[in-house]
């Protein structure tokens, strides 16, 4: 059984909803999606194969999931770096930020240079409510992770796809096929294009409010925060 | 060896330079005590035993860790059951209580009869703030926590306990000692009385901040939030 997508437009009614009548604040959903993402990659990459953890992070609410995932990944002894280019003026992020300068997380300028010193690599740059075209420095960024030797996992869509569409036909992100996607809240429609390991996360969605956005909730298992999804399901 | 404790004051000292220099919101760090709380649970208590869970919730911060942990238990598949009795205007507290409505979390005004129904009891009644008198309602509820038939984890502190020196020579937390124990980021010295199982929880604390307040940070394991300190470390 495929699980059901939730477009862009109502992935942002979802997550107003959860914030205005759903009384939960951006602090706790980024913790707990952040701490999804860091999940992810603990299955993904096992310490033992390599702790360099590079997080790319663009300028919204991916890039914060992917400040927390950074912190987590630290305290479970990943060795991450986070690449930041464009950083948001916002409180919340300035925040997260200053979290990991306390716990000595390196901030890189040159993605290139860390690539070359990371096992792998998580892509939260954009998410759900990108549209349009990649600038600078992100065009070269994804171009580089579509090309990356070591495995990527994409934060809630591999960033430049089209949310709704996929893969883009032109651009850096043309060819971009990351290993591994994991979908905050549901998976969007992009899924439908996605060829890698697919998990999903969030595990704070209640019954009422899936159904009204005609969600699945998946069976997670016992404390996971993120739970792995077949490929077929993730079809539509 | 023995993890070292914080003092009531250092610990309440911990906290105000988390949310301030540490720039860790409130909303941040009660996510990730609740979650830690609701590890204990799902430890001490598998589903399979028994799913009905009783959180007692007192008025402050402790209470506020305890409405996080029920709402995660839920998403574990328990049943849990909040008594919150004296309810705090504060936003946060309601944000948090109307996140269990949602989900349908039943709030009981009879402790009493909801023990009766219950597998096990979270007593997130007073943490390490609290000193002095116990009161109504909270009293009849410590003498029952006290004489429960079925397990009591402690969140931070066994209500009515004093931070500093224990169990209380009178009152109706005289005799009281909880199965079972979580502490919040560190020990507070009671643990030196304390002879249950032993839980550390708040998987946040850096290097630089452990080393400023003479902590230990213990190995926690995989993705744990909680680690099981063994009764020998705990002891001063």
């Amino acid at each position: 059984m495929a699980l059901r997508t939730l477009s862009a437009k109502n992935a942002a009614a979802l997550d107003e909803e959860l914030m205005s009548a759903g009384a939960f604040s951006i602090d706790q959903l980024m913790e707990l999606a952040g701490l999804s993402v860091s999940q992810a990659v603990f299955k993904l990459q096992p310490i033992s194969k390599g702790n360099r953890i590079l997080v790319a992070c663009g300028p919204g609410n991916n890039g914060g999931d992917g400040l927390v995932a950074a912190r987590h990944l630290f305290h479970y002894g990943y060795l991450p770096t986070v690449y930041y280019p464009k950083q948001s003026k916002n409180d919340l992020y300035q925040r997260l930020k200053k979290q990991l300068e306390d716990l000595k997380v390196p901030f890189t300028d040159d993605f290139h240079c860390a690539l070359k010193q990371s096992d792998h690599i998580v892509d939260a740059i954009f998410g759900f409510s990108f549209s349009g075209e990649v600038r600078e420095p992100f065009s070269k960024v994804i171009e580089a992770l579509r090309d990356a030797q070591v495995p990527v996992l994409a934060v809630d869509a591999p960033s430049s796809w089209n949310i709704e569409d996929g893969p883009p036909d032109s651009g850096p992100g043309k060819g971009f096929m990351p290993g591994a996607l994991i979908s905050l809240t549901a998976p969007k429609p992009l899924v439908k294009w996605f060829k890698g390991r697919h998990f999903l996360g969030g595990r704070f969605l209640g019954p009422e409010l899936a159904m009204k956005y005609e969600l699945d909730v998946p069976e997670y298992q016992g404390l996971d925060q993120i739970v792995e999804v077949p490929v077929e399901d993730s079809k539509l």
